[in-house]
């Protein structure tokens, strides 16, 4: 059986929801939130899904005791209006820190000890803050990171060439924020070494402009539609469906980095004990240079919770 | 190649969006709005998804020139916020009247010639203005009308005897409003007419008050959650993949009443050219006469359009 | 995690694996047959399909020990040649009677506990067979008896009025076998009670016809293609699902009788338990002998046991 | 809409039929077979699963001139039994060119003009000849070729080191036969080239065991249950999959080669028009010479066409 928690259902936790719900993916679900309000009404409207669906997912709500045999849970608290606004995912840092600090006593407090997907924003430093005080491993904590920016450079590359962004391998890496970057020497388009792919196809690309676009991915669509849900969404569900099959999934997760002490988005493998090892890939020296600054950064601002 | 237009990209049109990406039903998908900042952002947030995706859907914005070949538009404008305050959904018919004058004509201009399925409100109205004002047939324009609202009374009475809502049989039949009613003599729990099983069951049933949290259910989820998405965009898809499949699915939707002159919820048969044929259940007199008042109400109201 | 054995990888059995990894339901599959040749065939096969899936399922074979902490097992052994020459499922009764004496002390060994779901013929006998053999209370063991029967039925009623079969509702009850019969006074189409529907489409039925088409149904595909194995591996992962997702879904299948103490196709409730509850329909009194016929035939065949 | 079509339908034939269905992917499907009364039982066992799914798929056997208007049509003729006692997919091909030589002209005749899928072996050669016989274009004729090969040395690969098949990148190229062979140069692990991973892990690789456990990957599986069908078939479901969805999908398959003037598994991307390019990816000089003699090893053999 697949039991499943979200706790925090605003615009990511619903969608993660609706997505276990609707494909069948789910056994149990337990839906938490401080607006219950807000979880009666989730339950309910996945409930009337139910009878125009094929499956079934039994939905429970506001009991963080009902999580004590979950396999998975997703952490998704998260306050966008204070993102937006500033155009930083630092800015929900206050907030979310705080919801954090009630939520990880209470989560410990139940028993559980399954996986936890944390997609809260800054999504390094409170996965890493949720790891530390629910006492769980720091293979069993990790976050989405930047397995989604690294989604969106598949996207804007795939665009460039007009192909497909699953014909797109490579990473973005470090934080997801501001100091992520490309790791423009991983990526292949088409199973062709990114740079040699444009020679071919006559282009000659301005990573700068790339690199800003991918970045900027999310305050676009947070402009557009007030918040993000389906691209996170989707990347949590595929995270967590590895887990559950042991599948040794290899993409970049939000994990705990020995060399720099920190979380950061880095390659691992993702099985069913959650983060299996960490998978370093080469990068070049600028690349290094990039993704140390970037760990600097998540420990200076995690310094400050 | 399955090819699907959405106009109205709020919470269902968008949930509706994201299930036929997400599940690989739409080949093709194209999104309209008023708002063009919004379409651009759920556009580049489905995209991100994508990176994560198996399946693949040709995603376009904006363009009803794209719709002339589509096999299924669904009409999803609505502007929930005056429904909310009135609590009741004709509060909304001046707002959708109006979009679907400004909607009609285009989606006409188009060329288009498949299966609109309408979930605005007020359903009934709404759909049979736009099966006027665009000239399509009236089998080919039909609403979600009861068929959310009998997902919820399967629902509710589900909850009364701890068993799945796909065990029970039965319509919510006439408006997707106010002057909707339950046809109690055709309600089955686990294939027992319902007021039999009741009884087996040792319990005495309060038709009223179930009745009452049926017609209730979608603002209870309004309340909490401030609109209601889940339910009504999966009973819109099922109705889609009936169409797509020539299914000859039978279930309530909203589509033209002969005897009344007037689209309402009713039974039919869904299949490739939308509403195959009305198929009428034996109804007793009260049920009978329930429907017709349902009827008129719906017809005084679209009069005043 | 979902976890399923398989023991008996025929038709039957390799379709059903099939479906568990190609649909991503199983995360953990084990699959035990007779001929080791032909485990490590449908693993390699299966293995080779999986780096084209976006699921990952663990396959293991040949090993009862790994069916301790499985939550399904499907008893699928079978020797279709016999029961093929004689066209009889009981000709099958002495050779898989034999393998279920062999398989079921290693199942019980193994210390699984949980749901087993006998697709084996004959059906009723075998399962019954397998409750008493393994100590597994009669929850946890049920056939899918005459679930694929009353498929058979709604599909062949479907074809009379030109429908789709998910619009027939009703039960093909009594044996998996030459004794079942149609709850005739339960069949429905498109809502209606099955003889009033004939009626209004101007039809007049002959139940004796289509009563042999469907209890041949099994036989014509015989013919056409040496076993079945696409509506007895649906009906069997349908089951399977409903288990594991507690869904308490009410529809025939093979379980025990009090009555008559006996295993046999009768209306149930399958949830997390197995057998929840066998739900009682009403029968006219000509239905009824035909169920107590059918009983007594099945207890009889299976004293020789 | 979605309509396929299935010339042949053995082993793999009906396991993309049952595919096709039982996952919702076709709205329409027209099976044809030289065996009548095996196409009748498939059809019957695929509606008698009908019943337990939520989909529907429209089944039709045995007219030609119900593919006129279908999107793809799978090629899926065979006589593994030729094949098997030689182990040699050549040994089919007295069979299979007989079998072509009757259906292009009936395809041809049809009026069909979507896109052909070709499993059946040998399949570059085979592919070729049913391109040329129908007269369709290059890009909409192709094979599975070397697509299923990959996947089998993505599934021997993966298990050195313990790692998912889908974490395994890189090519088997060339004949879909005795003449492939593995790419090794594009081969990648957990986005690490080969060597170096393996550098990493510890291991020293035997290649040619590697390649010829590969190679011999459809031989272990036919020794083992006496075909092979699902790697096969799902390979060919995704192809048809990126076809209709215009997906772009870089992957090997056998389709023309200009350069040799012959069908070849080769990197192409497939989208709406079938083979959209060939995408060329850079080989060692060894790897040069392999595809150029099994290039010559393909024409030589369809010479003897």
């Amino acid at each position: 059986m697949r039991k499943f928690g979200i706790i925090g259902i605003g615009h990511v936790g619903v969608t993660i929801a609706y997505t276990l719900v609707t494909k069948g993916i789910a056994d149990e679900l337990v839906l938490i939130d401080t607006n219950e309000g807000k979880a009666v009404a989730e339950q309910l409207d996945l409930e009337d899904a139910q009878a125009r669906l094929d499956t079934t997912t039994q939905i429970k709500i506001q009991n963080y005791a009902d999580l004590s045999d979950a396999d998975i849970v997703f952490m998704t608290a998260g306050k966008i209006d204070a993102a937006k606004e500033s155009g930083n995912r630092w800015a929900e840092f206050e907030y979310t820190s705080a919801s954090v600090k009630n939520i990880a006593p209470q989560l410990k407090a139940s028993g559980f000890n399954g996986i936890v997907i944390d997609t809260t924003n800054p999504c390094d430093a409170i996965t890493q803050y949720l790891q530390q005080s629910t006492g769980l491993s720091t293979s069993q904590v990790f976050g989405t990171g930047t397995f989604l920016d690294t989604a969106r450079m598949q996207r804007v590359v795939s665009e460039q060439f007009d192909t497909n962004s699953k014909n797109v391998a490579g990473y973005t890496l470090g934080e997801h924020g501001d100091s992520q970057f490309v790791a423009w020497s991983s990526v292949q388009v088409n199973s062709h070494p990114l740079e040699e792919f444009a020679k071919q196809q006559g282009q000659v690309l301005d990573y700068t402009a790339l690199e800003k676009e991918i970045r900027l991915g999310g305050w676009s669509v947070y402009q557009g539609k007030g918040y993000t849900s389906f691209g996170i969404a989707t990347c949590a569900v595929k995270l967590a469906e590895a887990v559950l099959s042991d599948a040794k999934l290899e993409c970049p997760v939000s994990c705990y980095n020995e060399e720099f002490d920190t979380y950061i988005g880095q390659s691992a493998v993702i099985g069913k004990n959650g983060v299996e090892f960490v998978n370093t890939i080469p990068l070049t020296d600028d690349e290094k240079a990039s993704f140390k600054n970037s760990a600097e950064t998540i420990k200076e601002k995690f310094a400050t919770m």
